[in-house]
């Protein structure tokens, strides 16, 4: 069975909710982020990058969203997460799912993770500043250029829902206003009613 | 005929590197970075996050290196430069490849694009000041968790080395050390042996 390591309110949540939609049987093993427990031998022994999402498989453990949400996709190709008969469509969705990673998510860590780069407490007041207009742009290039509608590759739900979901939810703490984003506003609507969607939350502090 | 947008000196030169090594007919056009080309309305229209690569393909523009990279391998299968057979190989190549997009490339750019997350000029000093701490972090963790050896992956060369060889070239401008990584530098001089690799440096500035 096929375990994820998480932490509430984290990007792993993604891989939670797709787990979910694949709807094999799964385990969730939380990481106490407020207590550190990221950087504990133990769970650095399970992924030296002390973050997650860690997707504990059979042949070993996987890291990075992006990858976790494609791995998960091919093996169960019936589930239908992602184009994998077409590697165009499929590239689109893996840029999404890299943009997310690399820009979006990097933008929000300025916020509460900023001394990955910076020491000083005024430059990293300076850093979180400028989140709610990083994270915004972020929002409007997906809103503007890579959500196509209803889902975010059109017609086909897939991976990239996942983890589109899961990053807006951090738009209020990032001092961002949701409704600038009419587009982002119906896509969270329609996902809040999958049962995939409302299992993994619930799943999520239980 | 594919058509990969680039600028000497950046991460456009993995996917160079792997459209050498495939070996079919491509195009490069050069972007002008120097004289803020990827800022002007003509690129924008090409690529709206006014980034490197975009890869302009018969049914349109792709974005993202790990995107871009396995959209190469995936289209070319007879080049063999990724494990598309096999769902767990495949998303350690992806995991590898997210993790140089998030961690080590956005660790870097925080010397030379640090106003993307920060306006205060001292704020910018004190980010880049850690810029060597945080890129080495990066490479040792690639040294001693992510590069099997001889290649990134093991015995089989992919697309993750043209992505390792093209970030290992921004360790000096970063004051990083090479000496402190010897399987990176073993893997750097085997990669300036491949004919591909000969060609797209060549071809970068040519």
């Amino acid at each position: 069975m096929l375990e994820l390591y998480t932490a509430p309110g984290t990007c792993a949540m993604a891989s939670h909710i797709v787990l979910a939609e694949i709807g094999e049987p799964y385990a969730i093993r939380r990481v106490d982020f407020q207590n550190g427990q990221q950087r504990s031998p133990e769970y650095l022994a399970v992924n030296p990058r002390g973050r997650v999402p860690a997707l504990v498989t059979e042949r070993g453990v996987l890291f990075e969203s992006p990858a976790v949400l494609a791995y998960l996709a091919q093996r169960y190709p019936a589930a239908g997460l992602a184009p994998l008969d077409d590697p165009f469509a499929f590239a689109q969705a893996q840029a999404f799912n890299s943009y997310v990673a690399s820009t979006l998510h990097v933008a929000h860590a300025h916020r509460m993770r900023g001394t990955r780069w910076v020491d000083d407490p005024d430059a990293l007041k300076a850093m979180q500043a400028k989140v709610p207009q990083t994270v915004g742009e972020a929002f409007q290039m997906i809103e503007d250029h890579m959500l196509a509608g209803p889902w975010v590759l059109g017609e086909r739900y897939s991976i990239c829902d996942a983890y589109l979901f899961t990053v807006q939810r951090w738009m209020k703490g990032d001092s961002v206003d949701p409704a600038r984003y009419p587009k982002i506003a119906a896509h969270t609507a329609s996902m809040q009613q999958r049962p995939a969607v409302i299992r993994a939350l619930a799943e999520e502090t239980a």
